[in-house]
């Protein structure tokens, strides 16, 4: 079942969430969502513009679209918008030099950072694994070494779907930063303003023409609305039957997946 | 040098934080602050009661009196006010059943709770580096499968001083499971309202007449405050000189150290 109208209106531009929207991701890799390849080629094909909104900080924006492309989705790096090169242009602005709490895979976005100089940021992401009562104690160490403490934070989301099971997100582990120095993070990524227009502005068009598609009914169909694009929210990936009631967020509409809703959107501009 | 005038009102009874004010813990058990050996024998014998209040929830309250006793403290089992005894007393009321994300010698706190039965809520204590991405992935999946979600935290401290360095104590790991799963954990301990009256009530002496001794600014001195009592900083333990300057509490007076501060309450009662 589809609910709202969204599909009413004139939309020239989709942002696509990729895992838990195009794909499930699993320790093989990932499995695409059943119809998403064929959906983002429809979509592409009719004209609608396309950009990918992920927040994945586990690898770096050409290994995610290797990974995708060997799964059989068309799709680019410079369509794809990512945290980690939006944190990166934040610290290059402010001239800041970060302490990574990052999963290993996405160390080759900070190249051009001196990552044995002396920190006046921390930078942390999805790091799965990796966090552990160790790098927590030294990402805290660090942090109390600044004043103020400069914490960035590559999303927020609570969980994701992975291997068929929830796995908590960056966000949690961000929160327990925050709270141990006493201190606001400030994100990039999805749900940060700033990184929806980006992707708008890329494609040239107008957040009241775009609508995003997420699993995440905080992050990204939440995001997305406070932006003024429509919201979209997938029956895919970390859906969980409690978003339908969501305390704060109320999407635009539901659809079961992805194929689901490119098949409302494109039957809608034939007419 | 000492400040404020807590010292000029009729103390009674005075409760004592332990890690950071009695000693400071390390890898091998730990060291006696200099003087405070003394300073409990004389506040006993001076005829002010005397509780201790500690959040410490690694050991069971006998492991750490005989710890502290082999340090050469004068203390005994019933004198210690801890979460632990808390938590139970809060599981049992409530016909509640835990999973534990605690440190292994905190278990024989909870041996008359059935650890197999399917968990009706959590709690989580300092569980130090049994923090982990699988063991909080573990309690955040117990907790989504409740409805709603029951945390209950043992203390909610930031950070705690051990072996020189300072660690993360159990307060951001909850805040990161609160965040998870969209809920607001029970405390129990510092700076819960009831562990400080349960001690107070133990000793017979009112809030007006009683002073908290800590390291810890905002869930001793604060949390004390809050209840009636007054609040006093020893610049042991996990001070820090930006204590002299919270945001959010001021305490009725710093003084060096627990030996500082009985020399003064004792001062003060013979005049």
């Amino acid at each position: 079942m589809a609910s709202g109208n969204w599909y009413d209106s004139a939309i020239e531009g989709v942002l696509l969430d990729i895992t838990g929207v195009l794909y499930n991701s699993t320790d093989e890799g990932g499995v695409p969502i059943p119809g998403s390849i064929e959906a983002v080629k429809r979509l592409k094909a009719s004209g609608v513009r396309v950009r990918f909104c992920t927040n994945e900080t586990q690898c770096t924006r050409q290994q995610l679209v290797d990974k995708l492309q060997r799964l059989g989705f068309e799709l680019s790096v410079p369509e794809v918008f990512a945290p980690a090169p939006a944190a990166c242009q934040l610290l290059k602005a402010r001239g800041l030099t970060p302490h990574l709490l990052v999963y290993p895979g996405v160390l080759p976005e900070f190249e051009a950072f001196d990552l044995g100089a002396k920190p006046t940021c921390v930078v942390v992401g999805d790091a799965a694994d990796i966090f552990n009562y160790e790098t927590m104690n030294n990402t805290f160490r660090k942090l109390l070494e600044m004043d103020p403490p400069v914490l960035i934070s590559m999303g927020v989301g609570k969980y994701y779907r992975h291997g068929g099971e929830l796995m908590l997100d960056v966000g949690p582990f961000t929160k327990a930063l925050e709270y141990a120095v006493r201190c606001e993070a400030i994100v990039v990524g999805k749900p940060d303003r700033n990184f929806f227009l980006g992707a708008l502005q890329d494609m040239g068009v107008q957040p009241q023409n775009a609508i995003m598609v997420g699993d995440d009914i905080v992050n990204d169909v939440g995001g997305a609305q406070k932006c003024g694009l429509k919201g979209l929210q997938v029956r895919t990936g970390k859906f969980r039957p409690s978003d339908e009631h969501h305390p704060e967020v109320r999407p635009d509409g539901f659809v079961e997946n992805l194929a689901h809703a490119v098949d409302l959107l494109l039957q809608h501009r034939k007419k």
